[in-house]
């Protein structure tokens, strides 16, 4: 088999068969097949896409392309969440335990990575003593007994996905929806996961910024979980502002606090429970959706959740009394309104520049150097449709520099009020279970 | 300048500016550009293709990465040809010295190469002592003396070009008009070329296996010629079967000698003439074709062709009595008749199974350390069209083993015999200028 005579095939559009994706993962993960040829490949996988076939194969060669994180030690069967990215996504922390609380397992990897805020193991050690260095069996154990816990990314998992994804970056070849869906879903299934929730957001803070998009990636990536035996469906969420009202990481803890305990944003507490209800029913502990949404939604009520957040903290070290004492997480210096220039309705909340804004202030990291400061960032105190009167605030701004003069024009260019009554954008625009 | 936006810009569809091709150009031979990326971008331009503006600046830019020779000292208008390739194309051997003879200056950069027969140089070396090794400045003067003279190939020429065909040879984007066509200008801009004429092969022996994808390929190549100030034309000639009747490198010598003194084949006097006109025309030597044409056919009456070619062949150390006595040219052990099996008439010569079979014999480089046997190769009796009678001579196998049974086979099964009556192909198909 000859590298040039694939790519050659894939140009002219005809099926690579099962073998020869092997081939080329595994060669490009030895390195006996070089970058160049593969980034010819990608830009013609770009042009001719991939068949659903070749799609649940190059998933799999990525998956066997190194370690693979074995979680048959834990009972039940393990429901994964995956979130495509967006500005202030507070639904892991909460997700974890709330779903939990209901007996699914939830055995979470996760990282630290780039972006608006930190992820979710930053966001996490906000609070005090929290710490998601533990080893394997520990991590089994804890998941056996709480049924939520996170460990931090370790061992090499999918490396040819790792090298595939830094050559795609470098050669246009990243908006390909076989290739992005055939990546998140190798990770996932790296990871141990049985079954998988996909939250795929859509709008102007989103990776995919139409409807259309998100909907193709949402059905490739699900056909491709069922096509290799794992329940997979799919919701894909609004982003065309940010989720709920916290950035930041300390302000994040915060409201996933608050969202367990029944007071949360209204989106984010939606969001949740239209995600959570879906991972319970794969998880099979309830007979339906619906059933599994009262599940949630009495755990909420009867503070199984928040119960379960307190445990899940403190057995990996961290400080628990956060959740009865706000004040022990991490707080800024200051406290910044940001109030509105003139009246009428909110009509744009533009959410990857709010994301940079919360950047700016140290919430996320630019570069892999950077360091995040997890008391910094925003809290929204309106959202697209909500009234809003002038000298009203807008925002809080939480910032450790005394002057965000900066931050504040890049918000106001970025935060549109309209003199006419707007409408609130749909949260929920599909579930794609095939 | 990005590279990475560069070759998002091609995938969409956009045009890339001068600058920018030449960005891409210089980094990539100064190697800052990485051939992972430039094979994502040549992939992208098989399938967008370039507007005529980028190709002129590819070219361009490829000539610029390298030495240009320098032919200013050489007094008129230096007219260039070259051909796409093709089996037993005697027509560089001829045109030469038929050119020159009517005052036309030709300085040949040539070289030596894969294939199913030797490259110019080789076949040139088939007259003893004849060689290419001279200095530039001899060179310029034995063109100022002769009109005509060949050189090596030294320096360092299109070396962007080089690094890029490389590539494109692994990465399967060799099939794109832009990047073929300005591929081929580039090395005859480089070469010092004034004007330029293209014969471009067209049929089964042809890169280019059909007339549109030859039409598509000889005008991009006329139209960058002509964009970046160099006269150019294309001839488009046949090439279902090989041209000519010898196929090896001494038997084209000859071929050649029988062809200057007016007793060649048909075809390849025909489409000598044709070349020849084209290229005393745009040198200025005629004030049309036709009369161009007159020039060269009573060159030949006359033995002026026979006698530059002499001359030609002597000043660069060649044994130039090989004109009067083909037995000092080197000759095969064996001479075998391939006799027809049957009566009819010739239907189909594939052409580049009859080079390999030359190249078996020993005609050709298969790998750049194949030696080339100089005396041996096939000289066809019959063309498409030609009657035959069962026993009479196809063509005559001049071979230095003593078996050739495999060679016969490969040659049975690529040469076809039909009962009805058939139609020599045309041979010259189209001429384009603009």
């Amino acid at each position: 088999m000859r590298m040039v005579d694939l790519i050659e095939k894939k140009r002219d559009g005809l099926e690579l068969s099962t073998e020869e994706i092997n081939f080329i993962i595994k060669g490009y993960t030895d390195g006996s097949i070089p970058d160049y040829q593969v980034s010819a490949l990608t830009m013609a996988i770009f042009f001719k896409g991939m068949t659903e076939r070749e799609r649940a194969d190059l998933t799999m060669a990525m998956v066997e392309s190194g370690d693979q994180i074995d979680l048959s030690k834990i009972e039940g069967i393990k429901v994964d969440k995956h979130s495509t990215g967006g500005v202030g996504d507070t639904t892991t922390l909460v997700l974890g335990p709330l779903v939990a609380a209901v007996g699914v397992p939830v055995a979470k990897m996760s990282g630290r990575g780039l972006g608006h805020t930190g992820g979710t193991v930053d966001k996490l050690e906000a609070v005090n003593g929290f710490h998601v260095e533990i080893g394997n069996e520990e991590f089994i154990s804890l998941v056996n007994k709480n049924k939520v816990a996170v460990i931090g990314q370790s061992g090499n998992l999918t490396p040819a996905d790792k090298k595939l994804y830094a050559l795609r970056d470098v050669t246009a070849t990243v908006d390909s929806i076989p290739l992005i869906a055939s990546s998140i879903m190798s990770k996932k299934i790296a990871a141990g996961a049985d079954a998988i929730v996909l939250d795929v957001k859509t709008g102007a803070g989103a990776f995919m910024k139409t409807l259309d998009d998100s909907r193709e990636l949402a059905k490739a990536m699900v056909r491709i979980g069922n096509n290799v035996g794992r329940k997979t469906m799919a919701v894909i969420s609004d982003m065309s502002q940010p989720l709920g009202f916290a950035i930041g990481n300390a302000l994040e803890v915060q409201e996933a606090i608050d969202t367990l305990r029944g007071e949360g944003p209204e989106d984010l507490t939606e969001l949740c429970l239209t995600l959570g209800s879906h991972m319970v029913f794969l998880a099979g502990k309830a007979g339906s959706q619906n059933e599994a949404r009262e599940l949630l939604e009495k755990a909420i009520k009867d503070g199984t959740a928040l119960e379960t957040f307190r445990m899940f903290l403190s057995s990996q070290g961290g400080d628990a009394s956060v959740i009865d004492d706000p004040q022990k997480l991490p707080k800024a210096a200051h406290i910044i309104e940001l109030e509105a220039r003139e009246d009428g309705y909110v009509s744009e909340i533009v959410a990857d520049e709010i994301g940079t804004a919360a950047m700016l202030l140290g919430a996320g990291r630019a570069t892999k150097e950077s360091e995040i400061d997890l008391a910094v960032g925003l809290v929204l105190k309106k959202k697209i449709g909500d009234k809003v009167t002038k000298g009203e605030s807008l925002l809080t701004i939480h910032s450790n520099f005394e002057d965000v003069s900066e931050v504040k024009e890049l918000l106001y260019n970025n935060i549109r009020i309209s003199k006419e009554k707007v409408k609130a954008p749909v949260l929920i625009h599909e579930e794609i279970t095939q």
